[in-house]
């Protein structure tokens, strides 16, 4: 193992390359080409995958199973106004022992913290078992629709498989590694629409007012238990995210639009939702149209392998007893863990993500790498 | 009393010199200015009371009570695309039997055939009991805030009172005189804010979602029997008119705006139905901003001098058996019947107003201004 000086140099001085490169979404900068160098220099196959106008990588070093990949995003949010930074986003300074800027922690500082783990991983074991493979995409930040689902349809379709998968969103809150994200609950929207007939206030027996018809409706959703969760998710929330009806003051409106919103675990499946919301909304006989979109299935990651490697290695480097948690919104996790793969979150704290001013401290970068390392070494030397 | 031939061309020529100044609200356009000139041959003092951009008379023959007034507007609702009429708006085109034009129902043909009305009744009776008035306003298509009210007002702070008023506005609905209207119910306009605390959809539990809250008290209001109205009205009915809330599909929203308007009759009143909606929205334990805007009380003409008149008066000339009726929209009336006036809905067919080819049938402005006569000989003969 070379030493945390060395270690903590390496890995920040990556991070900065890749934050200094402004890769707002779908835009990857070269910060893919930079990578591409660098893992075929380590022996990786390096495939450029574009789709659309969004550059991916998939790139592999090993032919045999289990195949263990690291799935991330150069991409990044755009910064806001520029003015209201205390430090530029895309400097990359450093200051009070932190790394400033834009990706710095989502998630440019995890891939550099991944690609050193790599670097000293295979010096001391080149010939390790299974395959190390990376999956990064420009586009976890934007539709999502040309990135990590694509380059798994391409890999599923020539019968390539990812085991396990570590995803270096940044899942810590406190502390590093005192979360990680073993599944991610599903996301279901929904776009209703109630017909009435419009008329005039002063003649409403000439009308049918949609909200009148739809309130009762919209209480019962609103106050049904969906399920009551299990041991890893909570129970399944529903949300009306918005209703629109009406123009005029003296008009009863012709119909009414409301959007919402399921996250849902384990325990239902989108089909059931769909179920019974449409039973409820036939029990009060409202006339209605009625579209879904499916965001991501739910997936959970049981103990195992690669949970147990996880929770192993962050004790070891930090002392840090880990919490798995399935809260917060959507990854590109749903797009993998469909496959049968393994899929876990491990990265750094995520208060600063999206946000001016984003920062990691940059010993939490150094024991990233040392986490990741770890994690390595226990899933692939005999 | 002339000749009918005689009575027809005095009442269509009249309209059509009004029909053919543009008087699109506010703009009067001088109409009132022959109006005054017209009546003010007859004996009339002839008052001009400019409030705003609005032009009004208030013009009267005699100084003793009872007085009788006739009440109406010179201004039109817009014509909207000039290349959908049959004929053009602003030219009182007569073809087969009917004249054609904005405002030749509403209510320029009222006016006309009541300025006739009074002219015969003046020759036959220029020592008639009472007083004979108008009240015209320019402004009773538009927000109705310098016309009426104010004239209303100047009255009352004068201490000069109506007695009877009559209102040529268009309230037959399948031959003329088939319906009047001896009130209206009262328009009550309601503006709710319920408040809730915004967030992301997949944390609820640091958000308070506005429409999941408020949802059961919309479906209470609108279940609500506020009354079961009475001899002269229908029950007091109350319509959400507008809802709205949210903006991002993963957000909560952090409030829900509602407008609603109750159409009320003499069985409540508006400050029983603020305070009947208040309880409901306390018992749900909602959090909320609520405003209000008094459009109109409900007022009732019961049967007395000025209804019985008219019915008599249309039975005679037109043979038809009058509806009394307080359905529909609001009108001036509401600004009148609080001081103390008896008042009465009496004009041509509504079927074309506010709409593209109004117009009036001549035979029905001629037999109206009868109508109209045989009512000021009824009223105001000893």
């Amino acid at each position: 193992m070379n030493s945390p000086a060395t270690t903590l140099s390496q890995t920040l001085l990556l991070a900065q390359a890749l934050i200094r490169r402004e890769s707002v979404t779908p835009d990857d900068a070269g910060c893919q080409a930079m990578l591409g160098e660098r893992l075929g220099a380590l022996g990786f196959t390096v495939e450029r995958m574009r789709f659309g106008e969004v550059e991916n990588i998939w790139a592999r070093r090993g032919t045999a199973g289990p195949v263990l990949a690291f799935a991330g995003h150069t991409d990044v949010v755009p910064t806001g106004p520029l003015e209201d930074w205390d430090l530029p986003p895309f400097e990359a300074t450093l200051e009070d022992g932190y790394l400033f800027g834009r990706g710095a922690a989502d998630m440019k500082g995890s891939i550099a913290a991944y690609v050193t783990a790599c670097e000293r991983f295979i010096e001391q074991h080149p010939d390790h078992t299974g395959s190390l493979a990376f999956l990064i995409t420009s586009d976890e930040e934007g539709p999502a629709a040309d990135g990590t689902v694509k380059v798994i349809e391409a890999l599923e379709g020539r019968g390539e498989k990812i085991d396990w998968c570590l995803i270096g969103e940044p899942s810590s809150t406190h502390s590093l590694g005192d979360v990680v994200k073993n599944g991610r609950r599903g996301s279901l929207h929904g776009y209703l629409t109630v017909k009435g007939i419009q008329g005039h206030v002063a003649y409403p027996h000439l009308a049918e007012n949609p909200v009148h018809m739809a309130a009762p409706a919209l209480g019962e959703l609103a106050e049904t238990v969906w399920d009551s969760g299990n041991e890893f998710f909570p129970a399944t929330t529903f949300q009306i995210t918005s209703v629109q009806a009406g123009t005029g003051s003296n008009v009863i409106p012709g119909q009414l639009k409301v959007t919402f919103n399921f996250r849902y675990c384990t325990e239902v499946t989108a089909d059931d939702l769909k179920q019974h919301v449409r039973m409820i909304l036939d029990r009060h006989g409202l006339r209605y149209e009625l579209d879904w979109h499916l965001s991501g299935e739910p997936f959970l990651t049981e103990r195992g392998p690669l949970v147990e490697a996880a929770v192993s290695a962050i004790a070891e480097v930090t002392g840090t007893e880990t919490e798995l948690s399935t809260s917060g919104g959507t990854s590109d996790g749903r797009f993998i863990a469909p496959t049968g793969a393994q899929v876990l979150e491990l990265g750094p704290l995520n208060a600063t993500i999206h946000k001016l001013n984003e920062c990691v401290r940059v010993e939490d970068l150094d024991n990233l790498s040392l986490i990741y390392q770890r994690i390595l070494e226990r899933l692939l030397t005999a």
